[in-house]
C-alpha cells in the first residue's frame, strides 16, 4: 500500500492511533482545526492537551488544510466529533477519491437520524460500504500513548479490507483482530459510553463493585438486544469490542464517561460536571440518539433510558440503582 | 417452608449469606469448626475475622456440632473449603435426611476428580440432583455485609426448587434470579478466580486497564468454551454468574484472588504471597483441577494454563501478558 495515511481529528484517540500507524511504518498527516495544535505537532511533536507527555514520531505531520491532508492518501482515518462528521464530510467530499479506504475511530450515533458513523460516512462522503472500516476495542488512548499492550477489533464487510487496515496498525503493543461485523462493533463502541455513565453514577452514589458489575452485565445485555435486532453477530458482544471495551471504559479512572458519571452520581448537573471537566462526555451526547434507535426498533434499554433521563435533568441518578433491585422478572435472561 | 436453615462454614460468604437468610426471616444455625468462632457468633453476634464490623442478626446462632446444626433443617447451605467438602460430607452423611435441599456457595473444582461442587454433593452426600442448588454471582461478601445492593443467580435443575431457595434469600439488598443451568453457573464461579489471578498478575506487572479488560474478555471466552463443551447454556456466561461475577472479582480490590495475583505479578512466590495474605486464594487451589477438566474434554484454556504454570513456579508471570499480544490468530472468535 503506497501513500500516506490522513487522520482527521487530533483528539486523544486520533493522536494515539496516528502514533500506532507511524510506529508501524506509515507517514501520517493529521488534519486539525486549531492552528496552534497543528503547529505544536509539527514543531514540538507533542499534543499536550490530548496526549500529555507523549513524544510523537517524526513521521507524523499536521495541517489545517484538508486538501493537503488528503492529497495522495490511500487511507483516511476519521476521528472527529460524531455530531460534526456529516458537516465535515460535506466540506471534504470534493477532495475525496473513489479508491480511498475510510477508517472510523468514532463512537457516537448521529442525533436526529440515529445513524452509525459508518452509515454517515457512506451517505455524506459518497463511500461504498466495502471501503469503510471501523476500529473499536478496550483502547484507552492515554495507555496506548504510553505504548502499553492493547488489542482491538478492525471490522469491514470485506475481510481483505479489514486485513489491509490491520496490517497498518499491527504494532508491537497494539494487536488488531479482524471482523466482518461492522454493526456490532459500532454499537458496542457507542453504547458502552452510556453504560459507563451509569456505572460512574453508581460509584458517585457510593455503590460498590457488586452493583457496578451488575450494571455492566445488564448494560451488555441491552447492547446485545439492540445489536441482535439490527443484525449484529452476538459473538461480537462477548469480544473485545463488546464486553472488553465496556469493562475498560466502565472501570478505568481514565475514562471520561466514567468520571463524568461519578460527578452526576454525586449530585452535579450536566452543566456543573461539564464546567468541571471542561468537556462533555460522549455518552452524554449520544444517549438520546441510542435511545431513539432502540425505540424505533422496539428494543427496551432501561439503563440507556435512565441515563438519558438523568442527563436531561428529568430524573435523579438513584433510579439507576433502583433498576438493579426492583425489576419484576425472576429468571435471568427473561 | 418450616425449619431453620443450616449453614456449614463460617467464612466471609457463608456468614454474609447467613445474614441475608436471617434478614429475610429464617432462623439460621451456622456450623463452624473453631469453638472460638462459634462462641463469638453466639455471644457477640460478630465474625470479626471474616466479616469485620458487621453486627449479625439475632436469628443467627452457631454450633460446632453438625448434628445440632442439621437437626430439623429443611435447607442445608454448604460453604466449606472446596477441597474438604467430600470428607466433610462423608462425616455428616449419617445425619442427613432425604428431603433436605442442599445449597452450594462453593466456587472450586475438586482436585483429582475435576468434579464440580454439586457433583461432589450428590456423590458424597447421596443427594439427588433435584435437591442441589448452586448460588453464584457478583457477590463480594464484604459489600453484602454492609447490605449494599447485589444480584445473584440461583440455579437448580428444577425451577421450583430454585424458586424456593430464591424466596429464602430475596432481601431488600439481595436480588436472586433463577436459572436451570447448574453447570454454567458453577463453571463461571470457579474459573473467574483463576482469571482474577491473571488480571492481578497483569496489574502487579504494571499493565493498565486495556490489558486487564482484554484478559477478562479472553478469560470469559475460554470459560464459555469449556462450558459449551460440558453442556452449559451460553447465555449464562453473558449473565450475572458469568461476566458479572468475573468483572466484580477481577476489578475489585476486595477480591482475594485479584490481590493474590497482584503479589505474584510483582514477583512474589505463592509461598511468599500466602504468608503475606495469611491465606491461599481459591484460584491457586483450583487452577490445576480446572486445567485437568479442560484437558479431559479437549478444550484449550491458555489463561488457566499460564496461571497454573506460574502458580507451580514453572513460568514467570510476564507470559500472561505475552498471551495477549503474540497469538497467531487473526480473526476474533476464531
Amino acid at each position: 500500500m503506497s501513500g500516506h495515511v490522513a487522520v482527521f481529528g487530533n483528539g486523544s484517540w486520533g493522536t494515539a492511533f496516528s502514533m500506532i500507524l507511524a510506529d508501524v511504518g506509515s507517514d501520517v498527516r493529521i488534519w486539525g482545526r486549531r492552528p496552534e495544535a497543528v503547529a505544536e505537532i509539527n514543531e514540538r511533536h507533542t499534543n499536550e492537551r490530548y496526549l500529555p507527555g507523549v513524544a510523537l514520531p517524526e513521521a507524523i505531520s499536521a495541517t489545517n488544510d484538508p486538501a493537503a491532508a488528503l492529497d495522495g492518501a490511500r487511507v483516511v482515518v476519521l476521528a472527529v466529533p460524531s455530531q460534526t462528521l456529516r458537516a465535515n464530510l460535506a466540506d471534504w467530499r470534493p477532495l475525496l477519491d473513489d479508491q480511498q479506504i475510510f477508517v472510523s475511530l468514532m463512537k457516537g450515533i448521529e442525533l436526529g437520524t440515529s445513524k452509525r458513523m459508518s452509515e454517515v460516512i457512506q451517505e455524506a462522503g459518497g463511500v461504498d460500504p466495502e471501503r469503510v472500516v471501523v476500529v473499536s476495542g478496550p483502547n484507552l488512548a492515554k495507555e496506548i500513548g504510553r505504548r502499553e499492550p492493547a488489542a482491538s477489533v478492525v471490522a469491514s464487510p470485506t475481510t481483505a479490507v479489514a486485513e489491509e487496515v490491520s496490517r497498518l496498525c499491527a504494532a508491537r503493543y497494539f494487536r488488531p483482530y479482524t471482523s466482518t461485523d461492522v454493526v456490532g462493533v459500532e454499537l458496542g463502541g457507542a453504547v458502552k459510553n452510556v453504560v459507563a455513565l451509569a456505572v460512574g453514577m453508581a460509584e458517585g452514589m457510593g455503590l460498590g463493585d457488586n452493583s457496578k458489575a451488575s450494571i455492566i452485565t445488564r448494560g451488555l445485555a441491552e447492547t446485545s438486544r439492540l445489536g441482535l435486532r439490527l443484525g449484529a453477530d452476538p459473538v461480537t458482544f462477548s469480544g473485545l469490542a463488546g464486553v472488553g471495551d465496556l469493562i475498560a471504559t466502565c472501570m478505568s479512572p481514565l475514562s471520561r464517561n466514567h468520571s463524568f458519571g461519578v460527578r452526576l452520581g454525586r449530585g452535579m448537573t450536566v452543566e456543573e460536571a461539564t464546567a468541571e471537566t471542561r468537556e462533555t462526555a460522549e455518552g452524554v451526547k449520544s444517549c438520546r440518539s441510542i435511545l431513539q434507535l432502540a425505540r424505533t426498533h422496539g428494543v427496551e434499554m432501561p439503563i440507556v433510558e435512565n441515563v438519558d433521563a438523568v442527563v436531561a435533568g428529568e430524573r435523579r441518578p438513584d433510579h439507576v440503582a433502583d433498576l438493579l433491585m426492583s425489576r419484576a422478572r425472576k429468571a435471568e435472561g427473561s
